[in-house]
C-alpha cells in the first residue's frame, strides 16, 4: 500500500487467497465471528490497483543469484527487491507430537477446528456417563498467557458459564473448568505489573484457574502435565511459542532459535541489500535496544520503512537508514466486559479499556462492510450473550 | 416447535449441531454469505424448552419392535411415537464415481468446498500458460437446472463477469463461460412455462449458456459429457437428483427410487402407526393427486400435522386423518436482480419478484440476528457488486 504511486511493477505472492486479520482468529475460535468477517481477498484489496499482480502461490525457495523467487510447482518469478514477510506458526519447543493434542490459532482452519472442539466436548460431555470422562471433557486447558492465551481463556469461561447456559440437560456447564497455564510468574507478561494483577484478577473473577510459573511437559490424548501436575482435559489450546517460516533458510541468512531472519538495521539482510525481511519472520533490536515485538503495528511500520526505502533508491539515495521501532501501545482483553489498555502514559483497565479494546479493533479492520459486520456481532454478543457462529463442521465430511 | 406445551417429553437427536437453512446454501457456496448466518445451533433453538433434551449422535437403526433407536456409539434411545425427518443427500443416479468431479450442495461442507473451488479455479487460471487449459478452469458447468441449478448458475456468471472484474491481470473473467445444463426440455421444471422462459432469457441475459434436453452421461477431472458433447472444465457442480436417508431401511418400509419411504395418508408407515416420516426422506401423493414436493414449507407442513396427531392421540382420539399438503407458492431468483415468484393465481417476474424472493427468505431465516446479518449482506452485494465471503479455505491444512 505504501508503494502506491512509485513507479515500480509489484508482484504479490500469499500462498492463501485472503489477508487475515489475526488479533480477532480467536473470536473465530470462540463463534463470536464468522471466519469471513476477519478475512479479506488479497485479490480484491488490489483490484485498482494496475501496479500490482496478485498471484496465489507457495513460495519454496529463493535463487538470490538469480534473483527470482521458486513457487511449489516450480514457476519462477524475478526480482529486482524483494520483501519478505512470511510470518510464523504456533511452536512446540520441540515437541511436535503435542500438535495434535493441542492445536494452536494461525490460520483461520485453526481457530474453526478449535471452534469445532470446544463445542464438542460439551456435545459429548452431555452424552457420557462416565463421571471421570465427563469431567475431562469439561476442562479446557489454555498453555500460554500472553494475549491470545489471556482472550481465549475469558472467552471460554464465559461461554461455559454464560452463553450455554440453559441448554444442556444432563450436565451444568457452569462446573466446566477453564485452567490458563503460564511457563512465567504473571500473566500478559509484555505490560505493566499493575495491568498483569488487574488481568489475573478479571481472569480469576470470571471463573478461570491461572497456573503461573508452571511449564508444560506434556500433552497427550488425555490432558497436560506440568510440574508434577497431570490435569485430564480433552480440549488442550497451544498459545505458548512461535516458529518464524523459512525465511532464513530460502535466504541463507542467519536466524535466532525461533527461527527469524536476524537483520541488518535497515531491514535488509547482510550481504544482500536487495532483499527486505520483515514482520513476525524476522527479528532486530530496534526498540530502544530490545528486540521489536511480533505484532501488526510493528510490521506495519517495518512495510513502511521498506517501502520510503525504495522510493528512496528509486531517486538515487542508497544510503542505509536504521529502523526503530516506536509502540503505540498494547491491548488486550479479558470476557466481554474487561480488558487492560497500556499506552506507557495512560493505563486503562475495565469497560472504559473494553471499548477502546473494541474501537481499535473495528478500526484496524480492512472494509466498510467487516467493520459493520463485526460491530454487529459485537453488539450482539455483549447484549445478548448469544454467540451466533457456534458450528461444530466436520473436516471429514467435507468432498 | 409445534408440540410446545404438550404434556410430551421429546429427545431432539441430529448427527450435526446445527440447523440450516438449505435454501440458501448455494449462497454459501457462491461467497455472499458466511455459513453461521444460515445455520443455528439446535440446542439454542431448544433452549427455552426444558421438555426437549437435544443430542448431538448419529441415528443408525431402528428396532421398531423394541421401540428404540440405535446411535453409531451404541447407545439406544427409547421412544414411544418416533417422528424421522432424517432428509436427503445429492445422489448421482446410480454413478457415486462423479461425485468427486461434481460435488451437490447439501451441507455447510459442500458449500464451502464448491466456494473453494470456484475461486480456486479464477486463481489456478491466473497462473496457466497453456490456452486449452485455462478455457477448462474458465468453464464452469452446472448440471440441473431446478432452483438450486438455476440460482448458483445465474450468480456464479455474476462474480465472473462482475464481482472479479479488474482484479486479475493475465486473464479476463469476463470470458468465462457458464453452462447449465438440463435433461428436461425447461429451466425450472416446477414453474409454469411462461415463468421458465423468463428465467432462461434472464440466464442467457447474465451470459449463461442453457442447454435443454441434454443427459449428462459423464463427470471427469477434465470435464463433463452430454449427448454426443465432452465439454472440458474444471468445476462441475451437481444439482440434479437426491436420494433419501436410510430411514426406510431403518423401518423395513417400502420405498421409491430415490429411496424414500412410502407413507400412510396420515404420515406414519403401513403397520407401525408410532413412527412418523416426513419431509424429503417421505413420499407421499397428498399434493392433489401428485406427489408432495420435497420443499421446506412442505416439511413444515407436515411436522404440524404429525404434532397434531399426536395431541389427538393424548386426548384419547387415534382416527387417522390424512394429510393434505397445501402449495403456497414457488420462488426461484436469477442473479442479484431477477427472480420468478409463482403464487398460481400472481406471477412475478423481474425486482419485483426479487424483492419478494429477499423478503421472504428473510423472514423464513431463525433468529434477529441471522435476518440482520443476511439483510446487510445483501444490501452489501446489491450495492456493490463485492462478495465478503471469499475465501479459499483448505481442508488438507486444517489440523
Amino acid at each position: 500500500m505504501a508503494l502506491r504511486g512509485a513507479p515500480v511493477e509489484i508482484t504479490l505472492i500469499d500462498r492463501r487467497n485472503h489477508h487475515l486479520f489475526q488479533p480477532l482468529l480467536y473470536q473465530v475460535a470462540t463463534a463470536a465471528l464468522a471466519p469471513s468477517e476477519i478475512a479479506w481477498p488479497v485479490r480484491h484489496l488490489m483490484r485498482g490497483r494496475d501496479d500490482v499482480t496478485t498471484l496465489l502461490g507457495e513460495v519454496v525457495g529463493v535463487d538470490a543469484a538469480a534473483k527470482q523467487v521458486r513457487l511449489r510447482d516450480g514457476e519462477l518469478i524475478p526480482y529486482d527487491t524483494l520483501v519478505v514477510a512470511t510470518g510464523a506458526r504456533h511452536a512446540y519447543f520441540g515437541h511436535d507430537d503435542w500438535a495434535p493434542f493441542a492445536p494452536g490459532l494461525k490460520m483461520l482452519e485453526d481457530a474453526v477446528a478449535v471452534r469445532g472442539r470446544i463445542l464438542m466436548a460439551f456435545e459429548e460431555a452431555e452424552r457420557e456417563p462416565d463421571p471421570a470422562k465427563r469431567a475431562a471433557l469439561l476442562t479446557f486447558v489454555v498453555i500460554g498467557a500472553g494475549p491470545t492465551g489471556v482472550e481465549l481463556a475469558g472467552t471460554i469461561a464465559e461461554i461455559a458459564h454464560k452463553s450455554l447456559k440453559g441448554e444442556f440437560r444432563r450436565i451444568d456447564t457452569t462446573q466446566a473448568r477453564v485452567v490458563l497455564v503460564e511457563a512465567g510468574d504473571r500473566v500478559l507478561p509484555a505490560f505493566e505489573r499493575k495491568l498483569s494483577d488487574y488481568a489475573l484478577r478479571a481472569l480469576e473473577r470470571l471463573g478461570v484457574e491461572v497456573e503461573l510459573g508452571r511449564a508444560v511437559s506434556a500433552c497427550g490424548p488425555d490432558g497436560v502435565t506440568f510440574g508434577s501436575t497431570t490435569l485430564p482435559a480433552k480440549v488442550i489450546i497451544w498459545a505458548a511459542g512461535v516458529q518464524a517460516s523459512p525465511a532464513a533458510a530460502w535466504l541463507g541468512a542467519a536466524a535466532d532459535k525461533a527461527g527469524r531472519v536476524k537483520l541488518a538495521p535497515d531491514l535488509t539482510i547482510a550481504g544482500q541489500p536487495d532483499v527486505f525481511v520483515i514482520g513476525d519472520t524476522a527479528t532486530l533490536d530496534a526498540w530502544e535496544g530490545r528486540p521489536v515485538p511480533g505484532i501488526a503495528p510493528a510490521a506495519k511500520q517495518q512495510g513502511k520503512h521498506v517501502a520510503d526505502t525504495i522510493r528512496r533508491r528509486l531517486a538515487g539515495d542508497r544510503t542505509p537508514r536504521a529502523f526503530r521501532y516506536r509502540h503505540d501501545g498494547s491491548l488486550a482483553t479479558i470476557g466481554k466486559r474487561a480488558a487492560v489498555v497500556d499506552l506507557g502514559a495512560l493505563q486503562l483497565t475495565g469497560w472504559p479499556a473494553w471499548w477502546v479494546w473494541g474501537l481499535v479493533h473495528i478500526y484496524f479492520l480492512i472494509g466498510l462492510r467487516n467493520r459493520l459486520a463485526v460491530a454487529l456481532n459485537w453488539l450482539w454478543v455483549y447484549a445478548s450473550g448469544d454467540r451466533g457462529a457456534r458450528l461444530i463442521t466436520r473436516v471429514e465430511d467435507a468432498l
